[in-house]
């Protein structure tokens, strides 16, 4: 691997290796894999379980990180080419990037939507122009449409609870007081895919996931024998369900528009998780990427009860990073 | 043990053995005492001391930590059990301790008074809503009522310097332009209890220290052979000191009443402590745990004189807390 | 060596030693020169080149470091002496600096200037406020008029690229929309002379280096066989030039006085170092401290171009620094 971007573009053997691997990490410590190893950490974003567990990964295996946050402590960066620079924006990415990578081995990069235009998000415009002059290993710590390093912890936590690897899966929507970023639910739909899953996607008018995040999905589970499926029918769609995935994110029919998107979801606090979705499912778990609003995404009884394996994603957070990291600054064709 | 919470829970002899330690870790390093071992720090309230003196001794000890700062790079956390969470708070301590509890070794938690209902803060409500759904082992870096790192630098400094065990201690009350935490001032009366002194709180009118610390104190007192007494006469209670230590505090009187306390402390920029508060003690030394506001809570010319422990005691803080880890991570019965 | 407060300050066969120094870091691993060190890095202003290569520097060398950044995460602090503190800020540098000496082997300072008195700032009022009560070793980050590690990085970088020691080095002023800091183009002239060479100043009226920083360089030159110009006639400066150094900074005819500079500055936008600059020079490298803004400080087309050399530098930063810190921790001298 010469970047780690985007599990979905990887064959589900390749990331079965990286599971493997990460279940090694998980069971006996290896404090030498990345000794001698620096590892920059650019956060355009706020994070705890990004932050948390790549400097506690990156620590365990021998390696060492520093963390740089634009605007806070350090300056603004500027992303846009060409552009005359006589603004608040005090560095171009294409010097801060091939500066960072002079003193790293790798970089770990977030970047969220802009959160304006659609197609420029769907593109990863934002992310792109940032990884972009980077000459070393780019690991996407969340991007405009993904989560990497999320999706490979879910696809470790499946395969830890002995998941079927054909189960129902069902991605759900959940309100939540503001519109959130098309990030998780985009790689999560594309990492059941990959795991061969039978994906129903469940949510309200106004919030379909972009049609080339599930043109994608679709593509991949043909491949991987597995199925998407998209619709409001809650009944139908949990029923049979081995896994509730839940997750907010902003309408698409009205990306950008605040007003408009408050006024769709101001109708929808009903779709909060509560233990009563689940009974007709096949005892199905529950799970969330975290942070999560208690009481607004799901209620208190699921989050707190046996079915909640959020903890579990967690820290496969970390299992999984590591095994990346590893893949990224140990294999032979690392360029 | 199993958390660092409270030094006034510890038997003295525990504590002995703790000062014991932290000395081996000042005379001889100890590069793998924490080796393999990640230690998150999560700072609520700001830091200088408490943040360079855990990092520093973690490293020391070949360990490594990492640092989270809600409201700042990570989102604000919230603390209040069954509530909805569709305000500004987007992460319950639930999840977020529990979280970072799966990717280090121990946790150290610094959370402030909220400095609005004196018994909730008596009760380490806030601290105890942030500790208590972490499963692995928690160092108190300050809670409302509590600083049991710095009650244990300052006994292994009282030590150091060779004060007698039941020498007469003084906590003075000093002027400050505002109400600040108990923490310091009902960790340090216990702490002087703890060893066996003759304490006394010097304070004006409206500064008691809460019922329950010095009823507590005065408990430990019982046991270990000292003393805690309570006066507004700074003569008498200077009379004879081998140790002033300054701490300026909240009006308890008026706790959460900004107003009530500011007119209060108006009348009281004189108790700033100064040369001649000496003259009738044993040649005292000046304690202080840092930050100080020079001139405000003490003259310059007593914190720049021979008498002044300040800096002794801010250095005592790392070697403290590397003795601490060490028994939290690497005794027989941690959890 | 004690500290690292100025590079001109040391003979020239020092300096040599540290290119030396960190070529040997450059080309090979040396994982325990650092090993049981911890550094302090205390950014009193925001940084990405320093925090980053002091970090991967330090860890690459074994060592362990960390952050204080006063005003976020820290309290600010005061610098003044004798002052009574009852304003905003909570701690002393008189305390705060001794403190953190207690934790660390040694201490990266970086204090701009403030910006309002010149004098004051020549006389580096500051930073020796703050780096005065240091008891460790102290490495100059950036200060008011100086910035030894960026004039070590350049120093190594002219010698990796075997630009002639007596060769041509223009030092050019830029437009920038506002008024920054004197301590790169001071170093940089002083750095210039001290490597023996043929140094021009050029800048427009208004914004003359200040007489000590000139005269100080001139006198540099006259040991090392330089020599130290200024004018404002580009044609004449750039004639026959090996290395031309862009860099805005605020005007000290009238320093601190953001009006009157923002009106000498409107009519300077044509000072953006474009390719046409480089018609009559030896096929001059342009160099830049980073960040610099694009088309506003230099064009597109000479930064991307191949005479740009500015990533070399933002690497030699690291291997510069980290010689300096083994010479600060490893040699006998050290105090």
């Amino acid at each position: 691997m010469k970047d780690f971007l985007d599990l979905a573009a990887l064959e589900p053997e390749r990331v079965r290796e990286l599971v493997a691997r990460a279940r090694q990490f998980e069971h006996t410590p290896h404090p030498d894999a990345l000794a001698g190893k620096v590892i920059a950490l650019l956060f355009m974003n706020p994070s705890l379980r990004t932050l948390a567990s790549m400097q506690s990964g990156i620590a365990r295996l021998g390696g060492s990180s520093f963390v740089i946050t634009p605007g806070q402590g350090t300056w603004a960066f500027e992303t846009r080419p060409g552009v005359v620079m006589d603004g608040d924006r005090a560095e171009h990415v294409r010097e801060a990037l091939p500066v960072l990578a002079r003193y790293a081995d790798a970089i770990g990069i977030r970047a969220f939507a802009d959160g304006v235009d659609l197609d420029a998000d769907v593109a990863e415009t934002t992310f792109n122009a940032i990884a972009g002059p980077c000459p070393k290993p780019v690991i996407n710590l969340e991007s405009a449409m993904n989560h990497p390093c999320q999706a490979l912890a879910d696809f470790k936590t499946l395969d830890d609870l002995e998941v079927p690897a054909d189960g129902r899966f069902v991605l759900t929507w959940a309100w939540h007081p503001r519109a959130l970023p098309l990030a998780v639910p985009s790689a999560t739909v594309q990492m059941a895919a990959l795991r061969g899953m039978d994906v129903t996607v469940l949510r309200p008018d106004g919030f379909d996931l972009p049609d080339a995040v599930m043109a994608r999905a679709r593509s991949i589970a043909e491949k991987t024998g597995g199925r998407v499926d998209v619709t409001d029918d809650r009944r139908a769609a949990l029923d049979g369900a081995h896994v509730v995935y839940a997750k907010s994110w902003g309408s698409t029919k009205n990306y950008g528009d605040t007003a408009t998107d408050m006024q769709l979801r101001d109708k929808l606090r009903d779709w909060c998780v509560a233990e009563s979705w689940f009974a007709n499912t096949r005892d199905a778990r529950f799970m969330h990427c975290l942070p999560v609003r208690r009481n607004v995404v799901v209620a208190d009884e699921v989050l707190d009860g046996p079915r909640s394996v959020v903890l579990r994603q967690a820290e496969n957070r970390m299992w999984g990073q590591m095994a990346v990291l590893d893949r990224l600054l140990n294999e032979d064709e690392t360029r």
